[in-house]
């Protein structure tokens, strides 16, 4: 394998703007451009490819968008090998450059070892350390240890859209032969030592609208005689989580899986040190002190964050505006044995408490726009023993043995839809800011990361 | 007069985006052109036009913006006629077709006898119909029954920035001979009835800034064990103001000056059909029920809106984002005899102390942009009565005496400055919708109030 090679190919894939977030034409069309790519780079790996039409998604506007394609692929077919399933995702998150961003984000620009864009490490750089991992045994000549197939798709961060609905349906045709399935989508602990994940968050993402009417007010003209949109939305906002980071929506921690002593253990194994943590995350203070409550906080228990408001004043300036009509994001965090529809109800019969209380005449609507299960692994599965043994023969030491607070709910999907052990072995460093502005993936993790995915293969073709 | 060439000029000027609130070069640049043409127009009335070098603006990020000339104009100069100063602005607020405009907010669009464009109402349309009465007389071959000055600046939206310095340099000058000054800047209280204003609410336009970091984060990543930004802010707008409007930072309403029995007597007198104010308002229920209520707590009491946040996420769609560093924005409005700097040290020290019960580890900075003093006149004055005289002729009808919950802060600064009798003469009607989406003057508001200037100009010659 040719490393620079690999880098010029990310540098390649960066600069398509495959956003699924945002959901216009523009962004849908470099989607569908990013899928094509990546359908053409395992083509000429020799796989075989299918690209499966997914339809179209009808937004709340009435709208309606194409969804990309999902990349089925499948090379070998010996059945004398074990067949490992890789999952990856080639959409991004919204970037915008005047928004804090120091380089173009959809140029991929090495500074320091640090390769910066949108996707760098979520998630086009792992998909193509896995595919460099393949071309390195193309490269030698060598016959793969095991089958590998891919699943890959471009709407993840739009929550994975019908992709559920192709899994269920390929259970008995492309997963059949599928023994694991790996993931390879979030982030180490730390900035040096590798990691294997056994467990995911789930999420619940919320949209709480407050409207007076479709239009505007000038708060000069109105102020004073109006229930306000925004007063109502804030004091809704408010009523959520207190200052210790407490969720206050009625039972909520109801279902959440009891601690034990066990579990404990686990944490204070895991090296973390607080003071680098803190430095490398650029935060004062976190909510806790001890690397324990850190961790569980980030794992074990649920999380709500606010994450905006749509339709109100949001550029610089002042505008003495009354919003209309508003629109406020937010999103829980889920946990083993919270259960989606449960905190569904949960939330929005508090909401609708709330503003009840307030006797305001505006009209309110809570929806529930993404429910996604927590997922939790067995981490005695033999390929988990596998991949810690990959990683002592590339790194030269343990994994840590993790959770992440995020959400990969293709990981529960297939634990769910295919039974089929499922790993996640992430690649970048807990710095490289996925989601926010200077994403970056450092060329040392990329670079290990694909030796990584190769001793994996080896490690695997050891267990069949 | 020809009321179709005012139209047409209204088209030309309504064309130009002159939005002094957002400070970005392009937006400065129309503000300038804006003040090219309307000089250009001035001149060729006849009038002698100055346009003041007003220097540049010192942003809070560090920018520099160049601030757009205020013209000076004077048209006749015979000592044996009074002198009328019109002030006017020319500068909007920023105006997205995107977001409710059913027009394109920059061409103006007849539908209905409607006019709808940004600046239609406030004020390039008032503005013009000055223009026009004074045209008229010069079409019809007449003297001008007063001498007329014009002041007419591009800044208002963003807070007449550095005209205070002006006025106060030119007040031996250019103010020098004007007995009256005569502003149009708001709007009648009714869709059909004219209105003569005598006192204004002031304002006081506060951000509110709360910052873990200024970079944000991923909500799997890090929720959980951060003090969140955005709840922070969301609790320090919550404790503002209840939901029946009441205001809740301590002492706020310490100053604002006693009702008296004679006041109530002048709401009684003002003609306002709740059903159908609320109808044109498009509003189902207002925080108050009878009509003196209503005009008191748009008039004489003070207001609290809340107009949006930055650096949030705003967009469509659903971003799991903890936003790093979040500035939310809100107005007082403020009556007599309110002191803006009471204010700005009550807010502060109120989110002070909400902000410090938080123990948040963020940091909170509060400030004042704005700060603008409330307005009221005697209605005894000669150019009330001369104004009130002008509309009986025009529209044969006793006007309404209003005030107006907006903000004219000129209206004040005339007062102290330069220490002569304002009146605000609206012209538009109550739906006009200055500042939100689709404003619009009427076509016959437009005309009829061009007559109404010309017909002012001649009660104003009889008082001298």
């Amino acid at each position: 394998m040719d490393p620079k090679l690999g880098r010029m190919t990310l540098k390649e894939w960066v600069a398509i703007e495959s956003d699924s977030v945002q959901p216009v034409p523009r962004f849908r069309q470099e989607l569908f451009r990013m899928m094509a790519v990546a359908a053409d780079t395992l083509q000429r790996l020799g796989a075989h490819v299918t690209s499966v039409d997914m339809g179209s998604q009808q937004l709340p506007d009435g709208q309606s968008l194409p969804i990309p394609p999902v990349i089925l692929a499948e090379l070998g077919n010996d059945p004398t090998k074990g067949t490992v399933c890789f999952y990856g995702h080639l959409d991004v998150q919204p970037a915008d450059q005047g928004n804090g961003w120091l380089t173009d984000p959809y140029v991929l620009t090495e500074v320091d070892g640090k390769l910066y864009g949108r996707g760098a490490t979520d998630n086009k750089g792992p998909v193509l350390a896995w595919i460099n991992a393949v071309s390195a045994f193309r490269a030698l000549e060598q016959d793969l240890p095991v089958n590998i197939k891919f699943i890959i798709e471009g709407m993840e961060e739009a929550g994975s859209v019908a992709l559920e609905e192709l899994v269920e349906k390929e259970k008995n045709r492309f997963f059949s032969g599928v023994d694991y399935i790996v993931i390879s989508d979030n982030l180490w602990i730390s900035q040096r030592k590798p990691a294997i994940t056994y467990g995911t968050r789930g999420n619940s993402y919320f949209m709480v609208e407050v409207k007076c009417r479709d239009q505007d007010f000038h708060s000069g003209t109105f102020g004073g005689i109006l229930h306000e949109p925004m007063a109502d939305l804030v004091a809704l906002l408010g009523s959520l989580v207190d200052s210790s980071g407490h969720i206050l929506v009625p039972g909520i921690y109801d279902e959440v899986a009891p601690l034990t002593e066990e579990e404990i253990n686990t944490y204070k194994a895991i090296h973390l040190d607080l003071e680098e943590y803190r430095n490398s995350s650029r935060v004062e203070k976190f909510l806790f002190d001890t690397k324990e409550e850190i961790l569980m906080h980030l794992w074990r228990y649920p999380s709500l964050s606010i994450h905006g408001i749509e339709g109100a004043f949001d550029e610089p300036g002042a505008k003495t505006v009354i919003p209309g009509q508003v629109i406020g994001k937010f999103s829980i965090r889920l946990v083993p044995h919270m259960n989606v529809s449960v905190v569904e109800k949960q939330v929005t019969r508090h909401l609708e408490d709330v503003f009840s209380k307030r006797n305001s005449s505006n009209k309110m609507v809570v929806s529930m726009t993404l429910g996604l299960h927590p997922w939790i692994a067995n981490i005695n599965d033999t390929q988990y023993l596998a991949a810690k043994r990959a990683i002592r023969t590339v790194f030269g030491t343990e994994p840590d043995m993790i959770r992440d607070g995020s959400t990969i709910p293709i990981a529960k999907m297939f634990q769910e839809i295919v039974h089929k052990s499922v790993v996640l072995i992430p690649l970048g460093a807990v710095d490289d800011g996925e989601h926010s502005q200077n994403e970056k993936i450092n060329r040392w993790n990329y670079i290990e990361g694909t030796k990584l995915f190769a001793a994996f293969f080896l490690e695997m073709a050891q267990l069949h």
